[in-house]
């Protein structure tokens, strides 16, 4: 399963990127920087298996912390030179996005976890970090507000659940599942999806 | 135990109706509706289990996760027409407050934990989840502040652990502990009560 | 090991002080002001605990919630007298600092998590407290802005993990990297040391 460890940790490095990011627009020092790069990449995956009654994958295996630390340190010293790659960003992210997806409902379903148990730990791994994120920057989080990003995400959990039901190979659920993620994803970035708000809310 | 159970929908209900109606209010969209009501309804007993290292209740039993979901959807779509609601809601949340503290102050109790400890779990059950709710909505917790609230869980927590103490049956122990919390909220309410706070703080 | 046990109580209480006054300057309630001091004192070392899969060192000794509860109500009661207290506050402050990573550290080491858990596992015993005051107060945490606070435990986390892997006595290690921590920590309270920021930030 090398292919889903090299797309995890390009997600890993794009996620760490947008945290070390939202670190400098909030004028962060070096710390508070690195800080905010490590708990988007890893934040999801650590409560995911804190849940789970697993060991952290994050201190079994620490490559993810430091990828992490390499490239939020990369974003605080080379941040203005990297301008250029804000945009190509959040393709990185959509790629992150289907491949925590797909490891979080995967690993739930090996702890035998229910179906909307499954769902809800391949939405998490993909979104709570960037929730820690948002928190540390004392916002809202964004993921609650706008966008189709967490849904993409629970159409990729559902369909992975229902396929690992099926007699379909388990390493082709796994990228179909990824791949709808993804491609919902870079829908919604394209075509400006976003999710119903509640009717008439702003009068109140 | 079924009486308990029943009563620990109800007041799973309510919470989530007050999480999901705060994600209304906060102008969030469908997702973050519906997490800030899963959030509000279960993040109390999820930290409580984390902390006594039992699996998680709501992995266990996925009927909490689909009764906050129906719950936050139904306010969701309904909530002008269910404004009516809105004053009975905080009887449903006391009913749900005492049920809480109940189970969690037992829980902690199966477990052996101290005097400290097992009240502790009885509030955080019962108060977790709205604190993480205000602050996914970027606000100072409520029960932090004003109001009655966290202290009548702590007398029922602690009523609770002395009457464990005691010959006293199990069964009624729950039940008088539950029916105090309740009572001492529900006459808070009526009576505007309120914690004092540190004298002179707004000189400063 | 007693002395490293008087060292952290001190610092345990250090920490509650300084969450209890946060508690009275964003005027909550008794219950809020008691939560802050908690939550400060203790905060850091249960997330550890958690990560590591041990038992919360709370509920084992239940020392560490009433020294934080007592310290708290004092800080509740007598706040306007302890003003004299604030300035040296920050000494007590340093030396559980410095107390807490060698305990965080020195317990990863006990469960053989690698370099940069062991050190991370230092730095959030010593910060994470502080981060959850200022999460709950509504405001970006401290340490993630300026100051050489954070960067004072990963120099000790580091310190304590090289010397156990050579063959320095355990005990003077702990010594050590705890001392290397409350000095860089004190010049830095002394020369106004900060941390730098990514460059030009404030232009964006």
């Amino acid at each position: 399963m090398s292919i889903l460890y090299a797309l995890d940790l390009l997600g890993t490095a794009a996620f760490a990127a947008s945290g070390a990011w939202a670190g400098v627009r909030r004028d962060m020092d070096l710390f508070g920087i690195v800080l905010l790069g490590l708990v988007t990449a890893i934040g999801g995956g650590t409560l995911r298996d804190l849940l789970l009654g697993a060991p952290p994958f994050i201190l079994k295996d620490e490559t993810y912390l430091y990828l992490s630390l390499i490239v939020s340190l990369l974003v605080f010293v080379f941040h203005r030179k990297m301008e250029f790659l804000r945009h190509p960003l959040q393709y990185f992210d959509a790629v992150g996005l289907g491949t925590f997806v797909v490891i979080g409902t995967g690993k739930a379903l090996d702890y035998h976890i229910g179906f909307f148990g499954s769902v809800m730990m391949g939405v998490m791994t993909a979104t709570a970090g960037g929730m820690i994120r948002d928190i540390l920057s004392n916002q809202i989080p964004l993921v609650l507000q706008r966008e189709v990003y967490a849904s993409a995400c629970i159409a990729g959990g559902i369909l992975l659940y229902l396929l690992h039901l099926t007699v379909f190979p388990e390493s082709w659920a796994l990228v179909v599942a990824a791949l709808t993620v993804i491609i919902v994803r870079l829908l919604a970035i394209k075509k400006g999806w976003s999710l119903p708000r509640a009717v008439n809310s702003d009068i109140r």
